[in-house]
């Protein structure tokens, strides 16, 4: 195996990392260069001129993941279906048409969804297959549940080391434009009694749009305080997130949740579970989205 | 009896209407004025110097109900609690000080929400028993459940004439904001279609946060019309509301309920109610506030 190049190119950032033949990180580079914020054809020079030199990766071969295979970014990698290992995924690699070294961007992921609508991912997949990597022979086999919390949270059934199935809520999104936008508008320090107030509220996950007013209700009428709402909201679409999602993925409450994520967001899922009677188990997003690449890389006979 | 002016003050728009003895509208107004785009000590001044002559009023009672009775209206009236019939509502009405004929407020509503907060109404209370007032010996008697269409929608169950419970849900307000400020954003014009497969997508109202994503899944990944978002969203927003709510009232599926409302939104819970199985009548909101308004003045003694 060579040195390589993993870069995970998301909607807001871009991170990416020479990583030698033994799998260690030698150069990193974060960047607010997500693919929301490029012009056409933006993303090449990007990548050729300043992400190239930067990591000073010569012609090391790169694999690119996440929203940059999306239309709005480099290249259209199609989605795979599921279920989809690492060898499936690898298959499905798109090359591009780069000055300088191999690259390849990974696809996306497809499955079903609500009534006949697909569900979709582009990044988190890397991810997924990279914790099964990081412990293969434990993770190679049975089903595991994983949490990926974010702006639209994942959660991914591994089964026998491949994606069986997912499923995304919009719950960072909802967060985020109910705190800017609603009735529910406001900032707040963060309120621990707040939040597990909110997850207490969140109930079995269902009537998401009647518990939501509840968050304004405690203000008016219980005279809580609207500093708090903030906190709360976060309880509540968090728990109304843990309570509702693994049923839809055929697990039962109570088992161990692997949450994969590297900000507070997922200490605060990670504390939301354990409240809901799940053993949570944190690892680290970079870590697993550089397993996954290298992973892939190897499969495709890249590196 | 004698005429009576009543207005129904809300957070965006204000109606009057002067009513004389025998229930009949005689003059009636609409400005944009609702309590949000008032300044502190405007409401006064608009009903007395504005409202009073323009309904021609001179010194007719004047019953008010809506936003203006909460802490960023005229007054505060404080919320009457559930269960509760007119007698009840008439014996809270809170008397300002204008400087014109008596004039009362409308208390609104609180009952018990989810994990011990309360939830709340003002206005809608008001409509609810119009709407049993204009049919007294048959509504007056029995359960009958009442779906409130709106940025906040309400369901009601009436038991015996009173209103015995109500839950609020967010519905048009999360339409507004993911439709505004998204990755759901843009128009659209109603596509009847993608209503109906919103509504489906709806499934029992649960796990809403992961149902929104499949609006976005299914332009990216099944080539839908992302046109037809805007209408597709409106079917999954309203279908969870007619999934979940009647449930948490304890009242069960496919029976009648009462939608009232005067808008395109109305006619839109009516069909969305009889694909689920419901037989929706539909009634006029502005009916049935001036009944609310008049059967109150004549309870508390005002006309």
């Amino acid at each position: 195996m060579s040195a390589f190049l993993a870069i995970d190119w998301g909607t807001t950032n871009l991170r990416g990392w020479r990583v030698n033949a033994d799998g260690d990180v030698e150069a990193r580079i974060q960047l607010p260069c997500g693919v929301s914020k490029l012009a056409k054809g933006e993303a090449q020079s990007l990548f050729e001129d300043e992400l190239i030199p930067r990591l000073a990766a010569d012609d090391a071969p790169a694999l690119l993941c996440g929203m940059i295979g999306s239309t709005i970014g480099w290249r259209v990698a199609p989605y795979a279906p599921c279920p989809a290992g690492a060898a499936d995924i690898a298959r499905l690699l798109v090359k591009l048409d780069a000055r300088r070294g191999p690259a390849m961007l990974v696809p996306g992921l497809r499955c079903d969804g609500f009534a006949g609508a697909s569900d979709v991912m582009r990044g988190e997949e890397t991810q997924a297959l990279g914790w099964i990597a990081l412990d293969e022979p434990y993770r190679g086999a049975g089903r595991h549940i994983l949490c990926l919390p974010g702006t639209h949270s994942k959660w991914v059934l591994i089964e026998d080391g491949r994606i069986h199935h997912f499923i995304t809520a919009m719950t960072g999104e909802l967060f985020d434009i109910l705190r800017k936008h609603s009735v529910l508008a406001g900032d707040g320090a963060d309120d621990a009694a707040a939040f597990a107030e909110g997850l207490d509220a969140a109930g079995r996950g269902d009537a998401l749009s009647a518990r939501l007013f509840s968050a304004r209700a405690r203000v008016v009428a219980d005279d809580k305080d609207a500093a708090t709402t903030a906190s709360y909201l976060s309880g509540l679409l968090i728990g109304a997130e843990i309570a509702a999602l693994p049923g839809l993925l055929g697990v039962s409450a109570g088992q161990t949740a692997h949450v994969i994520g590297d900000d507070a967001l997922a200490a605060r899922y990670a504390a939301a579970l354990a409240r809901r009677g799940w053993a949570a188990q944190v690892h680290s997003g970079e870590t697993c989205v550089i397993s996954g690449l290298r992973l892939l890389a190897r499969e495709a006979g890249l590196i």
